[in-house]
């Protein structure tokens, strides 16, 4: 594991020189099918990590928010988002990060986030959970009503879930903010915050996260409490706050 | 001014110097009668930026978030926040600052808003806005359409002026985003947002914002367009889309 660490490295530290020359720089900002924003720092940050994959490890598999499939049937596979939070990114804002992460034969082992203005690098596997190379992990808070919860666009929540649930839940914790994209999980990890809700997530979205918020002693499952992996929405939290969080989030009726 | 502008940021400086002692470390959270979150950091910065005012400028007043009011009835007046944001700051978030203003016979007529993690200060005057001494302003977005909207809490301006209102504001925006506390007014002098939005706001939050805003060619009153130093709440933007938000914000029946 100590090689696909290092080299790990090496795509955030080359990702992040591109991505710092563009920060609060004047960008162009396009929008996809999706309506979702891109810039050239995500493209050209994307196309570096997939250049330097490509040299490094030819047989290994790819896939990238902007640029698609290499290797589907890879053994080893790398999931890349450039920038996570490109909406923080545009505005000038902190709270964006660079996901990295390593797939096995499906199954994600190593996960990056890094954020290259600050230059902080989270990284996690079965090893345990880094920031900076400082060992982390999750706080002990067991009731909501003491809980900090992250969740970038409460909107899109009530939208896209049950907006009941997401709304009791907000109302149950003691502070709510509307920060997060993956750095409501740098938050999380270093036991700052609590519960950590996206309801939307792709693939290049989650695959780093869950290694990350498990090597940190956290919990990770889809809204509804299932595998995340399989989900295309996330919630973390410290663990063992979690079953608390699913039961608000998902009300019987 | 020249000698008030080198003493705020000797201020800055000196306060910055304890809050980052205590960032992202375990720290004692204490409430206040409304209550808000205060700590030791917040306490010991203000009562050494009390101190050096007091030796320096015995015959100033000064009225601080955390230690009350001294020569209320001086020609001139400091007026200090020494964390904006704190929950940001408990919760290892970078969207906090410290506010120090100076009044001239009631009147704003310096503001400092300071980031001593990120060490990024905004200085404002009649001089113009300066961000770490690189002069700033706001940019040209006439439309709602294309603006970008910031509000630290939805949920407190809809408890707290007209829900309608500001719904019908986030919902004719391209983007809102949960950010701010003074943080959002650090990226509007940038001309990296549009609008920002603060429902409820106390006279230190107030002060130091007035003539940054102002002073990089954006416009400052309070949630229904009147003058901001009256008011207990702030709407501050470009200048150009001010009326329209104004009118969003309080339809008429």
């Amino acid at each position: 594991m100590n090689e696909f660490e290092a080299f790990a490295r090496v795509l955030a530290q080359e990702s992040g020189a591109i991505i710092r020359r563009y920060f609060r720089q004047p960008m162009q900002v396009d929008r996809k099918g999706d309506a979702s924003p891109v810039t050239a720092a995500d493209r050209e940050a994307e196309a570096r990590m997939r250049e330097l994959i490509t040299q490094t490890f030819p047989e290994h598999g790819i896939v990238g928010e902007e640029h698609g499939v290499v290797n589907p049937e890879a053994e080893y596979t790398w999931v890349l988002d450039p920038i996570d939070g490109t909406l923080n990114f545009i505005a000038g804002g902190w709270m964006f990060g660079t996901l990295i992460a390593l797939l096995h034969q499906g199954q994600p082992v190593l996960g990056v986030i890094h954020q290259p203005i600050l230059q902080e690098l989270v990284l996690g596997s079965d090893r345990g959970t880094f920031f900076n190379d400082r060992p982390v992990s999750v706080r002990s808070c067991t009731k909501l009503s003491q809980a900090t919860l992250l969740c970038t666009d409460p909107y899109l929540a009530q939208a896209h879930q049950d907006p009941l649930g997401f709304e009791r839940l907000r109302q149950e914790v003691q502070v709510y903010r509307g920060w997060s994209d993956c750095y409501g999980y740098v938050l999380l990890v270093q036991g700052l915050v609590d519960i950590v809700v996206d309801p939307i997530m792709h693939v290049w979205d989650i695959m780093a996260l869950v290694p990350i918020v498990r090597g940190a002693g956290g919990r990770v499952t889809d809204y509804q409490g299932g595998d995340p992996l399989r989900g295309s929405s996330l919630v973390a939290t410290n663990g063992a706050i979690h079953e608390a969080v699913i039961e608000v989030l998902n009300p019987r009726p």
